[in-house]
């Protein structure tokens, strides 16, 4: 990372306003006199070739007039004199420029779009948008944006890729109390991605928690791997994830809205945190901004109403923290808390009576203990207790634990005083919420982030013993015939090249190469049409099973041959594929697709009415280690057939875990010739019994 | 229903307060205090043997010392003087009980609880509670609680089962600007319940939705009767869903929280609205006592903002309101109201641009438009435009349009301006919120009711011709052998009284017999060992299948017997069941049980893996027409497979729906004795080749 360049632009000592103006109303104008109001302490340069002062500071007509050094551009001149302002900036040794300015890309002007961004590029400038609202930092008292003013300041830094949004949640920063030290806005996205930002915002101080507006990424991968080097958490409102909703969001932005599954796939394997809703991406935010992971599954509640306490156990199963009692000495000593008809278990209910006291006391015990992980404290607003006493009592009681590598998360249910309590445990560093189900939520994210984390170090180590060159060989191959389809025989070579248990398949060309293939390779065996021109075989009756010796292979192959013709008269014959007939076991299905996105990305799926009637499949990027492949396993509804829960032995799901860390490899490696695969089926036999991949299929690219 | 006893107890002209005192603090204090403050205009007559005079206010020793009449009575003296209490009560002629004093079934006082309601009933008084806060009323001036002031009015009505919920949430109709023109608490549901409430705000004037926060019911069958005719929205908030938040469910309310799944099925069949959480409780409150149901699924979103549009896109997904595009002309009219680079297609996307005039255009011309069912206007807060005067000018919009009867739900993102438009928007009745995404689960909200009320109309017709006397002939013989399970002929028996398609089974006690009965019912047969010692058959050697003649059936008849000694010798055998051999089809379930709460209910789902690996069931509570069926049918997930999804020919499901009617008519007419039963597997033939029940099993319950 560029990061001096990334500086100049993100955090400007010196800012240029290129197309400034004295009309209120015009974004020049808005853009000088929002520097100016939020008390931004560089330089700020107007640039106005018709004017010698704008909003009370020296204008200049370009910024090869300007006397000090400039770190970035605000562009607000219309779009075809950007080109221009972009070869000047260079050559006045900006760093960044920041087009606020639109009509490129997103509205199909893509050319001149590039023509800027490479103009940057010769220059060494990065390039913010085009297409955005600016951007706008507290730490830095910095508004260089249309947006009206800073927002209610945080620890939290938000990336959209609306401009629209990100004005409105500007706003609705000080309605929902959840602050923001930053907001950018990166629009058409022509050179800074989310990336970028993801990489600069990982190592600045100021960003405790990264919140993203995504429609649609670019450069999937690079964004997978910024993720995982952040070290701090990232959470992401994915929007365009409906079929209707991927077509309103293309049309809107002009990127790719991609699958939502791979996208799913994409942000778990970077430890990105999801938001479901906009409301949810606030709430989250909070929490994720204020407090550290959850590093355990025990969650502990207390609360003093029943209901509440219920409404929070619910929660917790839904958001995937379903509640276990706490150990005996927990109780004994919460029960000292509580009158004689409370709870000490879990939620610990200290009843209607609780005052700050039994707060204080519980809380303070609880949050100490090894046991407990996460702490959330609820409280119903009462006619006689008082939320603000009670709150400043829980967070005394969190300070005098002395413990802070775990997370506390409050919700105060009532009207205007459990309202103020929340604000002011949010002023101090405690996120607070208005309903119960949201205080779990929010812990939520904290444990999915310690989770997703976990699955994102997972490391892969490339498998050594893989003959990459032998796959090339067979790709080149193919392609020097003018195709993009590999037979079964050619697929199978490429998946043994990568160690993939395949189903031994030869090609035989004669009746007595296909009695002595047969003979080596073992009988029984299965035999299959091989044509370019045959894509079901089945139904063009080019499939024989369970052939057990020499006659019976004589007799297939002509059968085989007959059928094949009768199907389709002029169809180019290979040869028919004698295979090794595999046990039976249970069928599972791997596949890959290059997603526009991600590029190549490996699915997992049971065979059979899992795959075609539940859609029962599992997607991640490649490559996946062997533990992510398990992962992947462990993922889908059917997990528990393999795993033998109708009475049958286990499935070797080592063997079956391997297998997809060594075909994520493979398309991985192989990414820039295999469009799609997949190795249909696969069988699972019993523990230690391996599996085998009866079928294989690839497909290249067109190039 | 008594419904001057229930007006007297929920709109009382006169109240006493039985445990008045002049100690503030005491809960005898406040309830008259609340009264006085809350306007109430009705008489107060304070009683406590210690006092002339409470709060300024004439006391009484006892409610038979006053000298006019008494509606009702708030009792707050301590739990063992209620009995005595509720004597002198039903002397005085009071029509209702708010017995506001814990210390009864809560605690394990059952008895005392017990007492108290069969004294009330003795003398025609209905009992609310023990163990509340009180009943609220804005349109009664009534604040007949200790809760500390009447809530934000409305037209909602809120029944609660946690009275620490009622008052938080109390407070926050205030902070959320949801208004309820009643809060009742209902607490330990002694006599009045669930029922009686929706019953009795069904016919309330001043009510236009009930929101209910539900722990568990008490009869639910009455339940569901209330609710379908209660003629107006209901919505209901359900806690202790999870297996932990049961427990904690049942150990705060002591009553049975029940299985989720059947309550999920008994809401859809009350036409019940759920909502998740406590914040969607209040938020599709707000939408269903505001606005009219959705009566199709044509949902058109107008929009300023693409990212919103596209959240609200997704939404509409997830909601189960996936958008479709406006009809051509729609987009014509639509196009002239926005910019060249707007949308017109759904959402209709306006633009940042859009000010007043576009909004209330558009919104004019698309509210009166045939093919749109519901309206969501979203709003994002920009620099350029007023959010109020935007409010205006769609309230102006919709009114104009002069359409009444289908629903407009709003979203404006923004800060403070956009928090004061849609306060504007909610005093002049349209339903708004913060978040697209939540405008858009609102308008769900009335869609779900629509489409709940036209499932919970659907009518359930008995099938007359069934023979219940034979039915019950053979359950009598059973009992009369002290015994609780019935052999599968015995089961098949009763199955055929109900007109269910069994396949044809009969009892032979030899082996000449045997012989006799499979020529009677025709080759091929099954044979299986009957005998109540023996429950899994095939474990035993005791099942023999595709027997084809009557060698065949003398050796199965041996082999079998044989087999089941030596599986347990002491087994006492009834004899072999000879049974016609279905030919294969698709293989479902449909079973029983008797819900505590619901009673008979029936499931269904597809056989093997769909049910014992995905769980992938559905149940109703009995009974169910034809078409309710036709629903089950369609709501599991594997569905597709009996639509014939895989190449196969589809199933009959007209026959199925119609079997699942008969079983769920069986289940409900001999409801006092069946404990549980299923039909497992039951064959689905292709269409109009019928189903049969290849096995029966009914346990009777014990008595």
């Amino acid at each position: 990372m560029d990061i001096e360049v990334l500086n100049g632009l993100l955090r400007p000592k010196a800012i240029a306003v290129i197309g400034a103006s004295n009309a209120p109303g015009k974004i020049g104008y808005t853009v000088v006199k929002n520097l100016i109001d939020s008390n931004y302490q560089g330089d700020i340069y107007p640039i106005n070739p018709g004017s010698d002062e704008i909003l009370g500071l020296k204008a200049y007509p370009s910024v090869l007039d300007v006397p000090g050094d400039i770190d970035a551009a605000a562009v607000v001149v219309p779009a075809k004199y950007v080109p221009d302002v972009t070869a000047q900036c260079g050559q006045k040794g900006v760093k960044g420029l920041i087009i606020i300015a639109s009509g490129f890309s997103e509205v199909g002007f893509t050319d001149l779009e590039e023509r800027v961004v490479n103009t940057a590029r010769e220059h060494g400038m990065r390039v913010l948008g085009p297409n955005i609202v600016g951007i706008l930092s507290n730490s830095d008292s910095c508004n260089a944006s249309f947006a009206p003013f800073l927002p209610l300041p945080g620890k939290a830094a938000l990336v959209s890729q609306s401009g629209a949004l990100l004005i409105a949640m500007d706003a609705a920063t000080y309605t929902r109390r959840v602050g923001f030290d930053k907001l950018v806005s990166i629009g058409n996205m022509s050179d800074v991605n989310f990336a970028d930002m993801v990489e600069w915002l990982g190592q600045d101080e100021n960003t405790a928690c990264i919140s993203l507006y995504i429609e649609g990424l670019k450069n999937g991968p690079k964004f997978i791997q910024a993720a995982r080097d952040a070290g701090k958490p990232i959470i992401a409102l994915k929007s365009g994830v409906s079929a209707h909703g991927a077509a309103a969001a293309a049309s809107h932005t002009g990127s790719l809205a991609g699958s939502g599954q791979v996208y799913d796939a994409a942000f778990q394997q970077a430890g990105v945190v999801r938001a479901a809703d906009l409301n949810n991406l606030f709430d989250r935010t909070l929490a994720l901004s204020l407090q550290p992971p959850m590093q355990g599954d025990n969650l502990l509640i207390v609360t003093n109403g029943g209901g509440v306490g219920v409404l929070a156990t619910d929660a917790a199963e839904r958001y995937g923290l379903p509640l276990r009692f706490a150990p005996e000495d927990v109780q004994e000593e919460l029960k000292k808390h509580m009158p004689a008809f409370g709870s000490a278990k879990n939620p610990v209910d200290l009843t209607g009576m609780a005052g700050m006291d039994w707060y204080q006391g519980s809380t303070r015990y609880a949050f100490a203990h090894d046991w407990v992980d996460g702490l959330v404290v609820l409280y119903c607003e009462t006619a006689m207790t008082d939320p603000v006493e009670i709150a400043q009592g829980i967070k005394q009681a969190i300070d005098e634990s002395g413990i802070t590598d775990k997370p506390v998360v409050v919700s105060f249910v009532g009207g205007e005083q459990s309202a103020e309590a929340r604000r002011w445990l949010v002023e101090h560093g405690i996120p607070a919420y208005d309903a119960p189900d949201m205080a779990i939520n929010a812990i939520a994210a904290l444990r999915e982030y310690a989770r997703n984390t976990a699955e994102a170090t997972t490391p892969f180590q490339r498998h050594a013993d893989v003959d990459e060159a032998k796959a090339r060989e067979i790709i080149a191959k193919v392609r020097a015939e003018n195709s993009t389809s590999l037979t079964e025989v050619e697929s199978k070579v490429i998946f043994e090249a990568y160690g993939l248990p395949v189903a031994t398949t030869r090609l035989a060309t004669s009746e007595d190469e296909a009695v002595k293939t047969a003979e080596a390779i073992g009988y029984p065996v299965v035999m299959k049409i091989m044509s370019p021109d045959i894509l079901h075989k089945s139904d063009a009756g080019g499939v024989k099973v369970d052939i057990q010796d020499e006659a019976s292979v004589r007799e297939a192959y002509t059968t085989i041959l007959a059928n094949a013709k009768a199907y389709k008269a002029d169809a180019h014959i290979l040869g028919i594929a004698i295979q090794e007939m595999a046990p039976w076991g249970t069928e599972v299905i791997l596949g890959s697709i290059a997603d526009p996105t991600f590029g190549p990305t490996v699915m997992f799926g049971l065979g059979g009415i899992f795959v075609e009637i539940l859609k029962d499949v599992t997607f991640r990027v490649a490559p996946v280690s062997a533990d992510q492949g398990m992962t992947m396993i462990n993922a889908i509804k059917g997990a528990p057939i393999l795993k033998g829960a109708r009475g049958e032995e286990p499935g070797d799901l080592q063997a079956l875990s391997e297998v997809l860390s060594r075909y994520s490899q493979m398309i991985h490696e192989l990414g820039d010739e295999i469009q799609e695969s997949d190795a249909n089926p696969v069988i699972v036999y019993p523990e230690g019994k391996g599996v085998k991949v009866v079928d294989a299929r690839i497909i290249l690219k067109e190039k």
